[in-house]
């Protein structure tokens, strides 16, 4: 295998993409990345790669367009280079919530980045818990959707699962959440609340039973953390046991780790390395669960033709 | 506009294309359907399109396959007969419920359909309550949806909404419910359930405050009702005053008519035209409010280049 | 080649699968193939496909527009699941008689229907006896048409061909008939006549001398048997030793075989197993031929490389 | 329309294109086509055609290969000269003969050449008598396939038709004689034969009675001739009272035109001016219709919008 | 007109867009440009633009992939919101530079840029002073490049141009310069040098004579400054009169502006506002021309059909 | 590898493919290409391709569309006899002189023909010295570009370097020789001249030291070597010691040679065989080095997945 698999990454995390080369027992390949004085992108293949089946690790990180771009041109320099197949794998795809047209006049921005990163070369993707599972829909190539929810189940189940509650932070995450709630066997409570525009939010009641239980909120991103602070406050106030939350996409913009760590009711936070952060200090309520095994089995399968939904049967 | 528009209908649902002419002041277009003994469908557009602003009115209701296929050989001939623009109208997308790939090798076939209209011929889609927003991504064409919306709440402010409530048959249909309920100012609430597959479903709780007051239903479409009449004796348990429901597409296959008639607590049920139906007898629940005037006025703004998005401000 | 190939079959014609199955000596491929209560279809391969060389077949014989879609929805399936190469394998491609446009705005639906099959995901197609060999041109994907000329000859020699005329039913089908004549040496005629419509066939003359002969009539399909019946009754009156006819489809539509069966003058019908027919009764004229040995070799050499013209040499 | 509607003409036929435009009251466009020394073709479009409705005559004559990259590289400048659609006008699609793979590994070259129009910039195409009406499926833009059956039928009403015979010079081409015999009301007669290449052919023998009677032998195109001169010594031997034949292309290569002049018992030869022609001598077989004012019609139909099928009704 | 077309604006060089809407007295269209917490992108349409020939001005200036996603985003929006034709406006279009394959396994950025904007919607581009006229090749869509040439020769001109040379900073771009030599009727001369890499470059010896001469240097764009604060000096060497320079796309990036201020041999720079800049201090050496009357006159000449290489003549 | 690669050759350059396949050991494959009367191409290809990797070589050389036409249609041939992979190899590619927009409504030919050719079927190009490297953007297609400058280095240092300099024919071509420059550690000189048009040319002055010196031109292609007699012409008046020439392409169109051997100052020319030509007088000037083991050696790693940019590390 070691001849015909070629995995390279991005500035976007290459943590995680060592990390699945570890896995995969491959040393990740050379590549060049640079900017000319005029800010233009330069990427150079420092291998060669014809006839080999490709893989690109970039998650839609901060920075998020230089990354994007980064992504665009590995791929149509690998394709040009005659790789027999480019595989964009993309941990966080930012855009998957860009995934309807709820306002007139505005781009679907999945579909038309699923539709850039076809026009630049990629022959698949592989990705991991999108905004709504809908945005598959958007990709022609082929597409495998991952996700943790066995790491975090069994990451709860050894916590301990009596007395507690499945949380949506919002309607439109209850199937979310449900998954969840279906598989630790929990019951399912919302937040019904209204978002006015990105920044604001007002929640208005839990509906389902949560005094006197521990709480799991389940959502796909955490951001700016906003959605989430005001969930731990309104059941705080009915009362709750304990809270926790788990979320794939740890993104934590702008002061949302300050905030977390603040908010006292708040017990625990679990993320993936799907997007890089910055080591957690000394008893941080952040905890990080690893999905480099999990893309590293993946593309092993993808690569000798194993079924890759096997992985979460 | 009358030389340069031209609206044809499918034996989806000619009814409703007639009263979308009637609204545009505008005959049908001619044209033959018919089948060769081998059962393939034959098409003949008996007018001059050329150059003509052309919509055709199929949406996917039963016999389904026939309905599609009658769908895209319609829009081939219009391509090959020099249609200016062809506008593919699918007042019922049924495989909009097919959006997204929840079991391994499967189709997303809303994606699939969404393609096959496009290397048809179609410039344009317009359509009307999808199953989710994202399906608007699917396609590479612009598309506009239209909603009931407006037409329904202006239906249930007449009717007083006092002590009311609106319910979600499950979490899922939480962010449609959710539409309402900010339109109308009511609360939410949502049944907590599972559905095992496509026809057994085990309901578990009403997740919200029902008891005594009047529940409304709302939901995207109902077909064997399975989900409807679930919900209805899951609320009625709960000492509810009454239970109405609504639904943009009134599919209504098997034997759903004799079984919303026949449950007692069920008190209405609102539907559209977006599918025919035999007429409804002396006395039935089912109430359906028409969709044509809406169809119509989306048909003559896109014509005319005026604001769709305008209609539902 | 076990492990790198599949074959898998819709609802067209099983029968047919599973014997080209076991030319192969390969299990069938499993799918579940169902209908959502919308009428919507569903498919899911039960089997992983990636990497693997695969083969649907699928007939477009009754029901047509179902058979179809089925057919769109497999390839699709199969793509997204990342099978390695897709083969729709098309047995009787009933819209190749839509082969040209020779009424104003009709459409030309083998060639839609081509590219249906490409939007879908079909990277190849392998079909028999298309009603015009030109239909091969529609499709930009590799087609490989097979043709039971030699199985038809082998089975007419063994009969005997003395004092034997080939016939064709129209000028429309001279070529076809002229090429049996060719391989089987005999002489060729033809009924001069006006298809006034599908159903309405006026015969006027036989062009050539066939009296006191044994005649053949060939064409490629039969469907509601018309033309056929007519050509047997015109030439039965020009006092022919005998009648016979060979058509590679057997579609026979409405009551063809209670009128073929009938008409005593037409002594035996040679088809094939393209399309699936009840099983005939104890006596009966239809004699059918299995094709499930050509195409199940032509499989065989499509997948291995060897060329597919050489079955024809 | 002048201003809007711009006619252009390669090196194909000029004189046609002249005619067209007089036809249309328009002048010729201006163009320059040249050569560099290294054969490459330099193509410069004189006049402003932005937003224009561009037309293109060209017929792939002889030189075909240099006529056919000329065409190309007009459309393609036209394309970037940001005309707003752009017609190929091809009277004569010589590669229409190319239809089918009627031996292993050819190239259906009338696809491939319609498929290298559309590459290269056409938005529709304009035809006439193509080789088989199935070529029009192998268009994906629009096209509108021209025939002179009207001008030749009414030629020959008024030379007299009593007596006569519509003959076919193979079984190939039975379905075209079919269509003039229909059209006349006579009695249809073809020649049994085999084309063992594109050189060599082999009568057999004449299906139908022409004994004493005026034949006249319908075909697409006459090109060396062969299969004409063939068919007229045949049907000579069977004491026909006269032969005339009428072709809608007459390439006339090699020495066709001495050996149609020496042949006595051909009467007359009617062909359209679709192919450029030295002028005939005084007392010629050889009677040319011209086809300009049918094509120019046409154009003036597609460029206003009016049917172009109503020209055949 | 004011009707039928509208002009938005990113956040690339809002104040040229609004010289150019000055030009053309239209109001620069309404837009809503954000960023997510996430750093998505969200762009809205602020105006209705159906059946609108609509034109965006973004030129990939600092942040260029910023500009560049915010660029796809709005073409993505106005597409699906229905515009008729959509130019891209893109006065600097940087990635020009990455022109050729000119190392192992990179990308040819400018054509992989040419097509993920054809991806993203764009049915025309308008841009100024491509790096190589052959990157006009990269786009299938229709392309107008402008140049200021008119306008700096204009400028010139005034000055005077007695004992005046052009200078190529590089043998790469004597074509340039050499096209302002014939204009202006001046003899050209190049320095002779090799460029290791991005940022060091080595010049060898001046190509031509220029002492006691005023010399012109002429270059597409001033990035760093690199090249022409080198060849100042070179030609500095030897005993020129004075230098000036002159260049399309005033890039400036780092601390070009104070070497280039710092260097006194170099008198003067001559830029356009392609880019934006901050406004520069009294005194300063650069001297900045609009180009926002010549992309005006563009834009009016596509919407109008009328010819924008006259702009040129 | 003989039973896994094929490959082929059209009537451009035979001479040239029967040394490529003498490098690779393999015979050449067996194609029949012959011309219908009416001048259609008709290409059969004699050997089984199925899943095979092949080459097919062909320059656009004398007659070029001739040339071309037959390089599409093998392509076309080879796609539908199922090639796995089908590479073009096009050692002189004549239109990538017609690579910019340097006039109003001209079309970028080179361009156009990559489309074709991507059209036609080919997954790959090989081509060698296109007149602008930028010339391998049109393609979208993976493209390898070799060079002759490792072969001519190794020529000339062998004739020794002594008091040589490179020269350039024009500004546009400085580039190019250039990097000849570089490589060989000459001075560079150039003649500043203007190009009237394909056929005038006038010199104005050399730019740079050559009096006394050897001098080599370097150029892509000479063709009717205008501008080479010119340079050679222009040189001479300046007293230089001799003058070589080096291209790669010798197309010689016109009487090229007999003036190349009659311009006494002109000592030599060098070219390769892309370009095939009659056999060289004893005495000739001309000297042509063979590529075709360089063709051979990049289609063999090609074939084999090597690096092909290894070959002028």
């Amino acid at each position: 295998m070691k001849d015909s698999i070629k995995v390279f990454s991005g500035n976007g995390n290459p943590h995680l993409a060592r990390a699945i080369c570890d896995y995969l027992d491959l040393p990740l390949g050379q590549v060049t990345i640079s900017r000319f004085s005029n800010e233009n992108i330069f990427i150079q293949i420092e291998e060669n790669v014809r006839e080999r089946d490709v893989f690109v690790v970039q998650p839609l990180c901060s920075p998020v367009s230089e990354n994007l771009i980064e992504l665009l041109l590995m791929l149509d320099s690998l394709r040009h280079a005659s790789a027999r197949r480019i595989t964009a794998v993309i941990p966080y795809f930012s855009y998957a919530r860009s995934d309807k047209k709820d306002m007139p006049r505005i781009s679907i921005a999945g579909r038309l980045v699923a539709d850039l990163l076809q026009s630049a070369g990629a022959d698949r993707a592989l990705t991991m818990s999108l905004h709504s599972d809908q945005v598959m829909g958007f990709f022609r190539i082929p597409i495998d959707q991952l996700n943790p929810i066995r790491i975090f189940c069994d990451y709860f189940r050894e916590l301990g699962l009596e007395d507690t509650v499945a949380l949506a932070t919002d309607a439109g995450s209850a199937r979310r959440a449900g998954a969840y709630a279906i598989r630790l066997n929990l019951p399912l409570a919302f937040i019904d609340k209204r978002r006015v525009s990105d920044e604001e939010v007002h929640a208005r009641a839990v509906v389902g039973d949560v005094s006197g239980k521990t709480v799991i909120i389940f959502d796909d991103e955490i951001c700016r953390g906003t959605s989430l602070l005001e969930a731990v406050k309104t059941v705080h106030d009915m009362e709750v046991r304990e809270v926790r939350a788990a979320a794939t996409h740890g993104v934590f913009a702008n002061d949302a780790l300050e905030r977390i760590e603040a908010l006292d009711p708040l017990k625990q936070v679990i993320v993936t390395d799907t997007v890089p952060r910055q080591p957690t200090k000394e008893g941080s309520k952040i905890r990080t669960l690893s999905v480099a095994g999990l893309f590293g089995e993946a593309i092993k399968r993808i690569h000798t033709g194993e079924s890759v939904s096997g992985l979460f049967e």
